[in-house]
């Protein structure tokens, strides 16, 4: 720590912290706090965004001081986001010419998209339209109608799909405990004549699945398989008797392999808790974060519920449910799809497939099977939002009831983010405008293209080199992986890396990404610093 | 239904619904679903917005379309924010000028802020200067640093305040049901020698707190004071015994008061759980949603830990707290302090009072108190971010550990959104790099100025109409309450709405809330118009 703690250098002058406040006239009496060390040697540093220069004093910035850090800011953005392979993450420049007045207002999308709602400026409309274009891209049963079970009702998210996974798992806790739906009246639950595991639903996902699905578990205080099946059923593992529990659902060909879930096994550990009358909740992956894996969407959700028929889990009722017009059964499970990335691309890819662009596509996803509840997307992925948002869709007749009604907000809170970002809708409403399913296809098809392309040339390097490079690429992915390279090309190129311990033996990956902004060139570039002396020098032993 | 369905006329040019998918290449053996009904009659319209002019068909949108759409868009929403009085919602029209060109690109700040993680195109630099700038602000010790318990933790958040009280309560939940806390070991609980509520937190939370908190007790599955004193102790409400359990802790003066919690009364409640050994959170207001109300914290956090260390839960030990460098107590209380509009607002409005801009200010809220575990502010509200963002912020001994440190990311998984909106970083950064305290001093000056005069020529209206138009205003409020006018006025000027029952009359009430963009034209426009006959005609009655 260097000398006394007001004195620490602050700001772009460099100036003692405590000077950038004695300058000012309001600010002699205030109590605020010093820094008690130097944060310029606290926190990790880039060389070329030193943090000093960033820094915010009480006065301010100057307008030089404010255009040196803005642009060094700005240049280091533009600069790695032109060479930036490594996630599925995608920008489009025309947002900038075309809405940066929008910058200058403000879009809230407070409470429910279907309603009004209190405060004027907000995008609903566009939402709404974006809304219905997905249902159609989805067969979904659109417009939605609030008096019909059969329709969609989904919103645009604030957050990424991380937001979509928590609500579809927070609805499906409600749906799945016999909580009242939406619409319905609340009941005393009789649960004297029911099975005790009636109302206690355990969560079953892949080791592929996006790592904030742990996080919404947690959350929202549920069960998965392996806490359970450890806590209650320690010996019971039904993939091993006597063997631990895995912590998630194995995938086809084990830890190395493609990224699909094992649908048999999958079945086999939910069988296991459904014949002791737990429902029971399912994530799937449409294209996965790591290995950009499909599941067997179709396969995996008739195993599920034939197993949940056979247990007359497949369909129950509630005291609520049987109120009003009649019985309304609600599922006994909850199949909710993660297609961050794939429910915005595959539909576009399966078009190309009709038009002979490209030969195959991964199996449907979406609403036309009946099994499928809920499914999100991810807009800065594929549509190349500048900032992490999507879209959450679920069947109207399974939504739960917002926790409250709020007449400030002129309307229901029905969902997670209740104030919700309206320049989102504006973003995703722009860039569907302007592009066609015939653009979409085309893009599709490109993409696909390129990352066989890059898995060609991966291939070519490492028979070149003679190495193992550990290239792989899962059917229809986009992500191809190879041996994780050392530090300066990982930033260079942003890569997203990974670790798999393979029979007891660490296989050190890393992947690139082919969406819409890679060019044949950046592939070709990062082939040629991977071909270098040194390039995997950095890397962890095979 | 107009004709079959896909006859349904869709876009701009009310071709039918099907033509658009004919014309396209791609899209003849593609599946997707017909619209069911016309979303047209389906959906709430504005006159100002006639939707068929705003839905996408599978072609996409013509240049001309998209141009006029988007002009009839824009215009709608600076229409409607010029005289937007009625939330606490304020927009900069420099952001637009300034940060366009980042449209085009992406921020996404994934994981935690004072990592580096892998996907350079971050701004987690500026993130961590907001963040200190407000540590400062705020009383904090700072910088945060990993190994040091006392220094603050936080994030600047994905969606608005709402999110910082979920993670709050969610930490909160974790902290105070003895889950190990960041950097403990997970142990065994040892819960023999425990009184059987040591584990088991209850929520307490005052009538006129923002209604996503209620959403948030619901997600996280925790008891309200209100659900566990109904249920387990339904004759011994504290504050009449034999009388129902009130839903939220009253404020002082009743539903018709300024809306500042009851200390008093909360003191009741919180004694009557923590001497049956529950730990308590307890959620209080600066500056709420319909009042503006500020609660009294260093008072109510003041009563609340004494009554803790009355029955020796002001502080406690868990297994995991005594491991490693020796016991580390937490407390058996958390107080979070839901200061949305108010954090970004009073630390200026009491600099103005020190330098005799304005005579009074409200009482401190921030770090500075002890008892004061987590706070959070929103960026959309006083700072006029386009979106909803802003911040949350907590002590770093208390937090929770990640669910799952994530390699892919580059780093823990320390939030809730994990996939963070960077841009917002980059507002509040660009926001305050442009304002020195004493600007925002003067502004939180004229801003309570203006809303002294509203008040004050809202009393003149009522007094020359010979009314009760229920004018109010709570001290330091920059909400001025009034009766609900008609419909037209309500739109006009977006103003927010709640009825109050009050000795079982309803009040139907009416705010304007001053925000930087507000100026005394605006407020003297809508004085006017509530001037002119029958503009409380079509009011609830009084």
């Amino acid at each position: 720590m260097a000398a006394l703690p007001t004195g620490i250098p602050f700001g772009p002058d460099d100036a003692a912290w405590s000077t950038g406040l004695d300058r000012l006239r309001t600010a002699g009496a205030t109590r605020v706090s010093a820094p008690s060390a130097d944060p310029r040697e606290t926190y990790p540093q880039l060389p070329e965004l030193p943090p000093g220069r960033f820094q915010l004093p009480a006065r301010g910035l100057d307008a030089t001081e404010y255009a040196q850090a803005e642009d060094l800011f700005r240049r280091y953005v533009e600069d790695h986001s032109s060479r930036s392979l490594g996630y599925q993450l995608h920008w489009s420049e025309d947002f900038a010419r075309r809405l940066a007045p929008y910058l200058g207002l403000q879009l809230n999308n407070i409470g429910d998209p279907y309603q009004h709602g209190a405060f004027m400026p907000n995008s609903k409309v566009l939402e709404r339209a974006v809304l219905d274009y997905f249902a159609s891209l989805w067969n979904a049963k659109w417009p939605h109608r609030a008096g019909d079970p059969e329709s969609y009702w989904g919103y645009v998210l604030t957050m990424g799909a991380s937001e979509g996974n928590i609500q579809a798992l927070w609805n499906a806790r409600e749906c799945l405990s016999g909580k009242p739906l939406a619409g319905q009246p609340r009941l005393p639950a009789d649960t004297a004549h029911e099975n005790p595991n009636a109302r206690h639903p355990v969560v079953f996902f892949s080791r592929e699945t996006h790592y904030s699905l742990t996080k919404a578990v947690n959350l929202l205080g549920l069960d998965t398989f392996h806490a359970l099946g450890s806590s209650r059923y320690p010996d019971a593992n039904p993939l091993g008797p006597g063997t631990e529990w895995p912590t998630e659902v194995p995938c086809v060909g084990g830890v190395d392999g493609p990224g699909a879930i094992d649908v048999e096994k999958l079945s086999l550990l939910v069988r296991f808790f459904v014949r002791r009358g737990h429902p029971v909740f399912v994530n799937l992956n449409y294209g996965s974060t790591f290995k950009g894996a499909f599941d067997d969407v179709p396969e995996a959700a008739r195993a599920v519920h034939e197993i949940c028929a056979e247990y007359g889990m497949a369909e129950r009722t509630f005291p609520s449910d049987r109120e009003g017009t009649g019985a309304r059964p609600r599922p006994g499970y909850w199949i909710h799809v993660d297609a961050a990335l794939g429910a915005a691309y595959v539909p576009y890819l399966r078009m190309a497939r009709a038009a002979g662009l490209v030969e195959s596509a991964p199996p449907p996803f979406d609403f036309r099977l009946p099994q499928v509840h809920s499914l999100t997307v991810s807009a800065h992925k594929w549509m190349g939002a500048p900032w992490p948002c999507g879209v959450f869709m679920t069947r109207n007749g399974l939504r739960m009831p917002p926790p409250r009604s709020s007449e400030y907000i002129g309307g229901t809170d029905t969902t997670l983010s209740g104030s919700r970002n309206g320049f989102s809708a504006l973003l995703m409403w722009d860039y569907l405008a302007h592009h066609s399913y015939d653009d979409l296809a085309r893009q599709a098809a490109e993409c696909d293209r390129l990352a066989r392309l890059a898995h060609e040339r991966l291939l070519k390097l490492q028979s070149g080199l003679g190495v193992d490079l550990l290239v792989s690429r899962s059917p229809w992915s986009l992500a191809v992986r190879f041996r994780r390279p050392d530090e300066a090309i990982l930033r260079r190129y942003s890569l997203a890396y990974e670790t798999l311990l393979v029979d007891g033996v660490e296989r050190p990956y890393a992947h690139l990404y082919v969406v819409p902004h890679v060019t044949e060139g950046l592939i070709d570039a990062l082939l040629r610093d991977l071909g270098q002396p040194g390039a995997f020098a950095g890397g962890a032993a095979a």
